[in-house]
């Protein structure tokens, strides 16, 4: 993996540039808007999506909040998140910032992006930024269209972990 | 309106994205800098700017918090703001995220956006997040230039209102 | 300096975008992964780096919370910080927004960007919006690289200066 991508326009053409791009914005999207079932279409058939504390991902050590290992284990987590979780209702608003491509082979390219999400509660309105992070991702381009291979999600925050009742 | 916009490499090509987006991050840098009697200058003169809570707008309420049918409106409605309100020395800071194109006729173009405003006040340096919420547009290319035909905010938190003394 | 961008598109082709774009995002990467050494690789060897409040900078005051003169100095600089801080373990995490193209001379560009740093702290995993502000950049294009040549941070807060713990 390079430590630096100012080699990315060798890499990328600005069409597939605003592939990736809308792929990463895509899933943020169909959260906010609730529709958070619709990230699994995202995720190619055997990808694998994982959402880890920075402090895990940083040891080496296995134990994530997430980890599916296909679209149809994260469509299954998703409707568990959903039954299980009663919680408040709240609204997720995903910002995007710095998606840089990293590494290409062929038709996968490997992006890092931050993000942050911010949560407001339906009540009484309060505004709390819950979740910052990196996402490293591995994206599978096919003709006019982009999937996520893997998508891994390190969080800043060790310690908001319970606080999960959907994806990131 | 297309549910997933990951066909938007069809819909546009480069050199209009950068249009549209330019178009997106000039309105808010005018309101950064303490402009924002220039925001009007980036809506149609018949355009409409519409900021609205998503408890109402999901609800199909016709309740907003500002609604001008023109530019010239949008023009005394910060003129009556900056006269009105009585309020201690703030900057706003808006960050935006995930510009997607969501559908297109012709040279109007359908998008969406994520924005978040922080403000610090002048006198105790506090940093809050005051808004968060998605940009619903559309917008009018000309030959190099674009212009907001309809711009409405949809903002995430119905308690805040009473606090916009400028528009978003 | 030009005080609407409207016209980009004329100033800069896509590929050169996403050259300076992606200079932006990979100096606010390289902090977040904890490398912040890297920054000295993306300013020109004689390039200027300063970080200065909105309230001094508006009114012309010199005072800045950093100003190195190449990037020897801001080698020098962090090393320092890394030396004489004593702080609580903490991450860093960037948010870049709304980066414009404001003019160009030949092969130097000049661009004005949103940041906002989020810190979490190791121990106890809060979150806090820490920073907001508008960088001021100065870009020289080389074939198929770019560097800072000036990079002015301007922050909207003028209470935070003593947190200041490494660059922005």
């Amino acid at each position: 993996m390079n430590t630096t991508s100012l080699k990315k326009a060798d890499l990328i053409p600005p069409d597939e540039y605003f592939l990736i791009q809308d792929l990463i914005f895509e899933w943020a999207r169909v959260i906010d808007e609730n529709r958070v079932e619709d990230i699994a279409k995202l995720l190619d058939s055997q990808g694998r999506y994982t959402v880890k504390s920075r402090f895990n991902h940083d040891r080496d050590l296995p134990l994530a909040v997430i980890d599916c290992h296909s679209a149809a284990q994260l469509r299954d987590r998703i409707l568990s998140m959903r039954l299980a979780n009663v919680y408040e209702p709240q609204h997720y608003r995903h910002i995007i910032s710095g998606i840089q491509v990293m590494d290409r082979e062929g038709q996968i390219i490997h992006t890092r992006s931050n993000f942050m999400v911010v949560r407001t509660m339906d009540l009484d309105g309060e505004i709390k930024v819950i979740f910052t992070g990196q996402a490293q991702d591995i994206i599978q381009l096919h003709e006019s269209e982009a999937k996520f291979k893997e998508r891994l999600m390190v969080f800043d925050s060790r310690v908001i972990e319970t606080l999960l009742v959907i994806p990131l």
